[in-house]
Formats: structure tokens, C-alpha cells, sequence
């Protein structure tokens, strides 16, 4: 490549190396362009899998994978790894921790975070679970948790070490309560002889009347019923409202004594995304124009969790699909931009569906008219998570741990890792 | 079983699930007795591979089993999760953190530690690898230093970034120098596509004239030969004095400029086994009867890296296999001494050999007169350290990813976790 190509080489820089950003810059890769991937982390992360990391099913490398992994015979890509502290947009430069990066255009894909509503006690004391770290200290308090019971010789306080909350009824709540229930009686029950597990107390607590809003009656009723099976206490209508980190009181009066609670109701976008000077909604997320373009910086797109894209008078949910159709579209939107097209393409999702697991060889699966229930939804929740695991070798190991799992329950991670 | 039974129960209380322990009390778990373990880690550590998690081949869950997992069906096992900070041993009872344990019968099995030999500014800013935190310490920083580096723009800085210093010629530096270069060579390289690599040094130190001290001159010769195509500069009869987390002193005058020293030097008993009250040698390892039970304390034991054995004129290696024969050898004098025979029986280490991988598909092996180097060598380490390491599935996923590794060079460990 001559110094003149060199020099008309456009610069994309992409915040986030999540669904929606590894999958604009994979669709760039083989594109005339330079493109930095810029993210606070050194690896993607499979956060639909995090809740298996918090349970000891899988280790973190399992959902991890490097950025760099994805583009080593992709010259024109690099990786930045730095957090994004601000935007110069007119001199079109992000400013990081390590320095400014300076872009021809930019592609804001920087995730969300967990939302706590304002609501401080509980963003003080509860346990997210959207980071690896938050996971992975979700997994060590649980199991020095257990390890701490089987020493309390107070059996109110050991009540209370033995009960577990999960608040929300989203896929994630669910995912987590099925496989801690799992976890504890399955596993947990067979290696503490001398535990009372008939103290152990799970709760999942949603503020309204339905867990997976987006799944029609029945499978909403059949999850319940599953989770009830595993000894899971569903309480719908019970809003939380404050959390010492020893009780937890709800709306209704109700105090529950308890060290655990695992938040899992809301997330919002990052907070970086409000620096960018452009109108928000109430999640933190950028209003976007229909060709995913700011309405002010049109060299800068925004997609995924960091977007308020407006479909059908609702917003689109915050979902790994919405994030990489919107990737695709920004890819060929600013390919045109590099062109000179004046006309873009403009973003509308196509529904893929929904699923979630709840439990060890039990899914719920929904898509339009379409549902499917059970063992077989489970297989279907595999194959689809598989194929979107990076790395054959990651497939290969997660496929064994699985398989290994299902046929007899072992969770070989369970080791308490210091923070 | 009735009350009677119950009363007269004895109770063997065994510090650390390392090799040693963990053997002691499977051998105890089928006797009428009861067991409990006690170790800071709800974990037992495979140690002899380390290195591999500090080099991102191994992921964490992979070499360190949860304690509890191997005595699901003996219910007279008990773990307690603590740290032993004293003993009361007139009282018959050691002293935690989380309280007193009562014991019968005691058997110290607690390790050992990184030996700086009493030089400060090294024990500050070296990187021991005796614990798992402390390879994945090495595994974050390395993978940091080179996002570090591919930003750094003046070539001095970017030189000492890239210089890798491993001192210590045992097996253990031996095989963290070389999968760290396999690493930086085969993996790295393929990643930082501007980053210059010819400014990569990575050096092994020795103090001595050899490395491998326990095997024939030819496969020390070898194994330096292997590492020097891999490019690591060994440099023999060099001894480290002072290292400022900057620049690495050595005692011939010459400053290196570094960011990364690894010390895989030495090892000593860890320092509760000072609170004995008993004779140690220079490692801090009590020194023992030929039964193994201390001089004043018939009741205790020590073994493996906690014990002075002198055998043919010199004390036994720190390494698995003398603990573990020492376990058997102790469980057994254990029930002697419960059913009130007087004559127990002494130790004696009979000698398994030595081996030590010296990179993808080459190792070396030796044994009284045999020996063994090269792809067959490598293939008997990986049978013998699969047939060692706790659990079958985690047998087959290790299995897997040496075999991954070894075809492809692939390693997907790389990620760095927040600390």
C-alpha cells in the first residue's frame, strides 16, 4: 500500500468491545479503513453467560475472550485498551485514561451497566452481575457464604446467612436463581454433612405481576412453576427499597434478613455516553436518527445498549441481537459516508426471539406465535449459545462442561478466589 | 453408629489440602475416625502447573479442585476454611482465625512459600509463584505490559517493558521461561501487528553453574539449548542482589532495566511452622523423627515442605511425591497410635524421578540411571501430571487444551482481571 492510500485511510475508532463492536469491526476488518477497538477491558465478554460464572459452571476464560484473538490476520485493526473519560467532538477525538485517540468516525457501543434506580443502600450493598468482576465476586461470596455457615453455631444468624435474593424476573433474575437453587441442593448439599439445608432460603423478588415480560402466559407460568420446583420463592408485586447489607426491607413492610442480594432489574447505558452532549432517555442511552447517525455528529453512530432507537413507538430491548444487526448497518452506513453517499440505511430490528434457561436441562423459548418448552428448548438454548461462543476451543470445552454438568451435576469451579 | 462410639472417636485435625494433606486424609477418610482439614483455601492447589496459568494456558479452575468435592461420600471429613495463626499444643489445639480447632492427633501439611533469603527490595517488587493469586498476577501483568508497550512511543521505554527476567534454574523457572516465550513468539506476535519484537529480551538467571541441579549433564545441556532457540538468554553463575521495580542489580555490577522480574529462586516452610516450638533448619522446616512426629510432640506430625528428613546425608526435595509417600506413611502411624501400638514405622523416600517440560511437545525426564528428552518425554509428563491432577473432567478439558495448544499454539487464557 502506497503513503497516498495510507493517508486517505479513514480512521474508525469503536468504544466497546461487546456484540455490537466486535461485530462492526469484523465487518470493516476487510474493508480500506483503520480501525481501533477501544475498551477498558482486554477481552469480550459473553454476559448472557455471566450467571454461569456466578454459579461455578464455567470459568471466566470460558466467556472471556481476547479482542485480539478475533483480528490477528486483520493488520488494520488495532486494540486500545484504556477507559473512555470524555469526547472532544468538534476536534474528533475520545479522550482515555491513556491519552486521546483521535477519529474519522466513531461508533459508540459501550454497553450498559447495572441500574439501581437511585436507589443507594442497594447500589451500596447489593451484587450486580454485568461485569466479569461482578460475577466472579457473586461466586466467592456464595461459597465463603457456605463456609461461614457451617461454622455459625446461632441458628438465626445461620438463617440468615442461608438466605439468598435475587431481585428481578428478567432472564437474568431467573437464570441466577434457577442455577443457584442447582448449585446449593445439588452440589452444595452433598459436601456440608453436618449443614441443616433445610434453612437454606431463595427468593426471587419481581416489582411486578410477571417474570420474562416478553414471553407469552404460559411459559411465564411454566417458569414459575420450575423455579418453585427448585425451591425457589417467587414473589411478584414485592418492590425492594432498602438493603444495610444484613436486611432487606420491601415496600410492603417486609424485612428479610439476609448478607445476599443479587441484582439483576434494570441496567442503564454507561455514563460516559452522556458526555457526548446529545439528548438522553431515561436509561442513559442516546437518541439516535433511523441511520443510527447522532443527530448532531452524523460521523458519529451509536448502537446496542447505548442507543434510544424508537421501533413501533417502543424502544428496542437491550438484547445482543439488536447490537450486532445495528453493527452491521453502522458498518456499511459509514463505508457509504468513506464513498461520498449521501443516503444511508436506516436501522429496523428483526426479532429473533427469545429464550432462557431455567435450570439444568430446561429452557423456555419464544419467537412471534412460535414457543418451545423444556429438555428440547434447553438443546436449542445450547446450540444457540455455542454458536455465538468465540473460539472453537472455548466451544469445544463449554460443550464438555455442559454435557459434564448435566449427566452429573458437578461444578468443578467452585474455588473462592481472593479479590 | 451409637454415642459410645461416637465418644471414643479420635479427632486427626491436618493443616493444608496441598499433595500431602489431602493424600493423609483420604488414606484416614475410610478408618474410624474423624477428619478435618483445615487450609486458607477452599481449594487444593496443583502447584506443579502454575506456571501454565501464569503464561494463559490453564485457566484457574483448572488446577485448583474445591477440598470439600473429594469427600462427598466420606462424612466423617470435615474442611474448615481458616488460617492457622498459632498452636496451644499442651491444649491440644491450633489456633485459627476463625477460632480454635480441638485435635487428637495433628498433621502439619501447610507448604511452603517464595524464599527471597532475606533480601528486601527484591521480596517487594518480584513476582513469586507459589500461590494461585500469584500466577495470575504474573498472567495480568505480562498481558498489561504489552498493551503498555504497544502505546509506548519512546524505543528505551518500550525495551524495558518488553524485558522479561525469570530468575531461578529449577524446574519452575526452566518452564516459565519457556512458555513465556512460546507465548510472547507464537501468540503475541500474531497480535500486536505494530509492535517491534526483535525488542523483546526475556533472560533466565541462575546463581549457580546449572540449571536443573538434579539431572545428568547431558539434558541440563539440552534443556539449555532447547531455551536459547527459543531465545531466552540463560545466563549461569549470576546472582540478583537488588531490584527497584525499574532496574534489576546483579552482583557482577550490571543493571538491567525491567518491569517484569518472576522469582521461581527458592522456596521455605511457611512461617507457622516456626510456632512449633520445635528445631527448623535454615527453610524453617521442622525437624522431625523418623516417624515423622515431632521431637516433644509425639501427637503431631510434619511432612512434605513442612518436615526436615534427612535422608543418605541430605534433606528430601520440596516436591509432591515426598510429601504424599510421607502421607501415607503418617496416616498409617496415625491408627497405630489409636489402637496403642508403640512401634510405628519410619520413613524412608523412595526416589520417582524428576521431570520438567521445557516447552510445547519437549521435556526431559531422569530417574537413578534412565532418562528421557524430547517429544516422547513430553508426552510421558503430560500422562503422568493428567493421572495426578484431581478430577476426571478436568482431565479431559486439560487434556484438550494441551492438545489445542500444542497443534495450533492457541491461548485463549489471556485475559487480565481486575485485582
Amino acid at each position: 500500500m502506497s503513503q497516498d492510500d495510507n493517508k486517505q485511510r479513514k480512521h474508525v475508532v469503536i468504544i466497546g468491545a461487546g456484540f455490537g463492536g466486535v461485530k462492526a469491526a469484523r465487518s470493516l476488518a476487510n474493508e480500506n479503513v483503520d480501525i481501533t477497538i477501544v475498551d477498558r477491558n482486554n477481552f469480550h465478554l459473553f454476559q448472557p453467560l455471566l450467571y454461569q460464572v456466578s454459579t461455578a459452571i464455567l470459568a471466566e476464560a470460558e466467556i472471556a475472550y481476547p479482542v485480539r484473538a478475533f483480528f490477528q490476520k486483520n493488520n488494520n485493526v488495532e486494540f486500545f485498551l484504556g477507559e473512555v473519560i470524555d469526547f472532544d467532538l468538534g476536534a474528533k477525538k475520545i479522550i482515555t485514561d491513556h491519552g486521546p485517540v483521535f477519529y474519522d468516525y466513531l461508533l459508540i457501543a459501550a454497553g450498559s451497566m447495572t441500574n439501581y434506580f437511585g436507589m443507594d443502600t442497594l447500589e451500596k450493598h447489593c451484587m450486580g452481575m454485568k461485569t466479569l468482576e461482578e460475577s466472579v465476586r457473586i461466586r466467592n461470596h456464595i461459597l465463603n457464604i457456605f463456609e461461614e455457615a457451617n461454622k455459625e453455631e446461632d441458628s438465626q444468624k445461620r438463617k440468615q446467612l442461608l438466605t439468598f435474593i435475587c431481585v428481578g424476573g428478567g432472564p437474568t433474575g431467573i437464570e441466577e436463581a434457577g442455577s443457584l437453587s442447582e448449585l446449593i441442593y445439588h452440589v452444595m448439599a452433598k459436601e456440608y454433612h453436618n449443614l441443616d439445608f433445610s434453612q437454606v432460603d431463595i427468593k426471587l423478588i419481581e416489582a411486578t405481576d410477571k417474570v420474562l415480560p416478553m414471553m407469552p402466559d404460559n411459559l411465564r407460568e411454566e417458569t414459575i412453576h420450575v423455579l418453585q420446583r427448585k425451591k425457589v420463592d417467587v414473589r411478584l408485586n414485592s418492590q425492594v427499597l432498602e438493603y444495610d447489607g444484613q436486611k432487606l426491607t420491601l415496600k410492603n413492610g417486609e424485612v428479610i434478613p439476609t448478607q445476599t442480594v443479587i441484582w439483576a432489574a434494570g441496567v442503564k447505558a454507561v455514563p460516559i455516553v452522556a458526555k457526548l452532549g446529545e439528548d438522553l432517555d431515561r436509561s442513559g442511552r442516546v437518541v439516535v436518527q433511523k441511520t443510527l447517525q447522532l443527530i448532531h455528529h452524523p460521523e458519529v453512530f451509536a448502537i446496542g445498549d447505548n442507543a434510544c432507537f424508537m421501533q413501533d413507538g417502543s424502544p428496542l430491548p437491550t438484547i445482543a441481537p439488536v447490537a450486532t444487526q445495528a453493527a452491521l448497518l453502522t458498518a456499511g452506513n459509514i463505508m457509504k459516508l468513506i464513498r461520498g453517499e449521501t443516503v444511508l440505511d436506516e436501522f429496523s430490528y428483526k426479532d429473533v426471539g427469545s429464550m432462557a434457561t431455567i435450570g439444568r436441562g430446561d429452557a423456555v423459548m419464544f419467537k412471534g406465535t412460535w414457543q418451545m418448552k423444556g429438555f428440547f428448548a434447553w438443546c436449542a438454548w445450547m446450540v444457540v449459545h455455542l454458536m455465538r461462543l468465540a473460539g472453537t476451543h472455548t466451544n469445544i470445552t463449554v460443550a464438555l462442561k455442559w454435557m459434564w454438568n448435566f449427566f452429573s451435576g458437578t461444578r468443578l469451579g467452585r474455588i473462592i478466589t481472593k479479590e
